[in-house]
């Protein structure tokens, strides 16, 4: 690059922010036409960008990329029809901007509407899924914002090659100038300084692991808005329903072990460990669960890992699954607000009471009862997609969809109305 | 102290943290007599408060504080009464936790819910005025979270009072312990360890001046909602109607000059520049207001301060008014857009396709159609009281109440629902 990081920033943001003014009145219609002919342009660009996901390929094997990362970086026909048809969805999905949050007219004739509107300018800091580009992008266009891009360095040349095609489809129908950037360089500096641009920049959300979003977090003074790990528990309660129990445990730890809202933890009441817990664990084992166990654990099955505090605070991501038996629901509680992430954590009990003050007290984007944790997610949460599931406490928590890339202004009509 | 500044904060944000998972649970009526037990004793020891404030007060005058300084330092019985007052209005308001935000019911039959629950943990930063000391607390209880105030040195006494006075009410009634914690050490230290205690407080709100808001931002890894200064801005279209535009103008700059939503700014259509301005010029000056205007506007209007693009960024917070000649209202947008601080800006017209195109591009917070900024407020939108007023873009725009102190979770009840 012949210009210096900081300028070639500062000019990116300053760009978006220019755009994301025309996007905030831009129509449904409009954007949807943006999203269509960027889906159709992937398809007819498929070997351009299959192309350049070879190289990066070759890249990673040459720098000795793990055979995961590798996978994950992998673009092919399906992957990219995927993304594709990934776009055509969010087309399809309500416009989020300009609904009617709430409408009331005060005393004095003042009419006060509160009116959802575009955050303005979105910058995802993303790890090695080239998918993200179109996708992260997709939900930030659809939903009136600017987005700044910057993916991970195993993926640059894909990343640049599906950013060049969609902006070469928008440009086509006249996309406003700046609504969809890459950083295309993979210097660190870039995102340092990216993340400080609060005049330009409105929110950033990385996604990745905890590394990225603990150096986001720590230099940005722009918002960050986390998706974390999901340390998810299942607490199977005294009067629980052993069916329910055991499918749900099976199914929260084993369908698919590798993503944030897989259980990690089960806590079992103390009152039906020794009949229920052979049980749990027998399923398991079967499905190919390594166990690991409290002390009281121990003492009822044969041949687990004993437990310590690291694997209470562990996203093992994998068929391992921690276990530790608790004197009832509130220590059960107690054992999520201090080690839990505030994902998505389940009770399963038939007692409406223990039920209630579970789902009361525990703190987590979602809660459960008596169902597996699998479901914290944009589409089984019908929201169409999503950009992530925030794990933090303000703005929005749990999967963000279009209406969480949205905030509100609140717009007030008058006839010369002035304060008293 | 004997113990060091990172152990004393750390224990601090531990006990707010336990305290907020009683506050989660506590009914409404229940913190309601906690904060009328609290305006009960601030009014039974006046006296006790008031003395700590006289020596605060002596503080301040021999270490040269400004008159401006010391007269918001200042309590009195009709301050105090004022506080007690405050308190009680808060519990009357409704209470923000456990509405239901929204619910829907899967096709899988999963019952799917949305409730307001409270932020947790949440930390204030403020100056001089000791009544934040309660008005802050009051908001933060009655919406279920636990509160850390750090107020500044100048008011160290008078609002160690204050919280001495609330705690001791609060205990009577077995209140948690932490719910309420004042930082009681003015080492610049405690903030910025309180400012990374991410995993214990939730929520960081600095009021103040910008000078502390910003220091606030670039030491906080704990999310921070700032409320930004006021730029405010009156647009006089062509089709303004005369005696709205200068009642309107008059009212957003001179009935309280020294708050966030006075505005800073007049911009006027260029076209009816020669016939309006003089007599809105007349009117303002008739109000002591000092004009500075644009190059255009010193061509129509007689001694008038030449304005430059530093006056385009200045919260005057005083009887000075800066005025700019544009073009029309997309210019006026741009101006807004490019100078503003997303707080609130009105346009007078009676065209109301150009005061929808206003109200639609204007990035603020508020957005006026023929009426004062002055409305943006708390209580002139209903609110019932705000903590402040947000100039950020995500979690909350504008007036912040209680529902703003409020995020939500989701509680998903089902029967045994697994994912296929």
């Amino acid at each position: 690059m012949t210009i210096n990081i900081k300028d070639y920033v500062l000019e990116m943001a300053r760009k978006a922010k220019d755009a994301s003014y025309s996007l905030v009145a831009m129509s449904a219609d409009n954007k949807n036409k943006i999203l269509k002919e960027m889906a159709k342009a992937l398809r007819n660009k498929k070997d351009f960008i299959l192309k350049a996901n070879k190289e990066d390929l070759k890249e990673g094997e040459n720098s000795n990329l793990s055979e995961a990362m590798l996978e994950r970086l992998l673009l092919d026909n399906k992957r990219v029809e995927q993304m594709a048809k990934g776009l055509e969805d969010v087309a399809a999905l309500d416009d989020p901007v300009g609904r009617v949050l709430d409408k009331r007219t005060r005393p004095n004739g003042l009419e006060i509407s509160k009116i959802s509107v575009p955050i303005g300018v979105i910058a995802i800091i993303f790890e090695s899924r080239p998918n993200v580009t179109s996708d992260a992008a997709a939900l930030c266009i659809k939903s009136g914002n600017a987005v700044i891009l910057r993916g991970g360095k195993e993926a640059i040349g894909s990343n640049m090659a599906i950013a060049q095609v969609m902006n070469e489809a928008a440009s086509r129908i006249k996309a406003p100038d700046g609504m969809l950037q890459l950083v295309e360089t993979t210097d660190r500096e870039a995102v340092n300084e990216l993340l400080k641009l609060n005049s330009y920049i409105d929110l950033v959300i990385p996604r990745g692991g905890e590394g990225l979003i603990k150096a986001v977090v720590e230099n940005a003074t722009i918002p960050v808005i986390k998706h974390y790990k999901g340390i998810c528990h299942i607490y199977v309660d005294k009067d629980a329903d052993i069916d329910k129990a055991l499918d749900i445990v099976i199914n929260a730890k084993c369908q698919r072990p590798g993503v944030c809202n897989a259980a990690e933890t089960l806590l079992i009441d103390e009152q039906i460990a020794r009949t229920h817990l052979p049980l749990i664990a027998a399923r398991l084992r079967k499905s190919g669960v390594e166990l690991r166990g409290c002390e009281k654990t121990a003492r009822i099955i044969k041949d687990v890992v004993r437990a310590d505090e690291q694997d209470w605070k562990t996203e093992y991501l994998d068929l391992i699954l921690s276990i530790k038996i608790v004197g009832g629901v509130a220590e059960a509680i107690k054992h999520i607000n201090d080690y839990g992430s505030m994902h998505s954590d389940a009770i399963i009990t038939e007692n409406k009471v223990t039920a209630s003050k579970f789902l009361n007290m525990v703190d987590a984007s979602s809660v459960y009862f008596n169902a597996s944790t699998r479901f914290t997610d944009g589409g089984e949460f019908g929201m169409g997609a999503e950009i992530g599931i925030s794990t933090d406490k303000i703005h929005a928590r749990g999967p963000m969809g279009l209406e969480e890339l949205n905030i509100y202004k609140y717009v007030i009509k008058g006839d010369g109305q002035i304060r008293e």
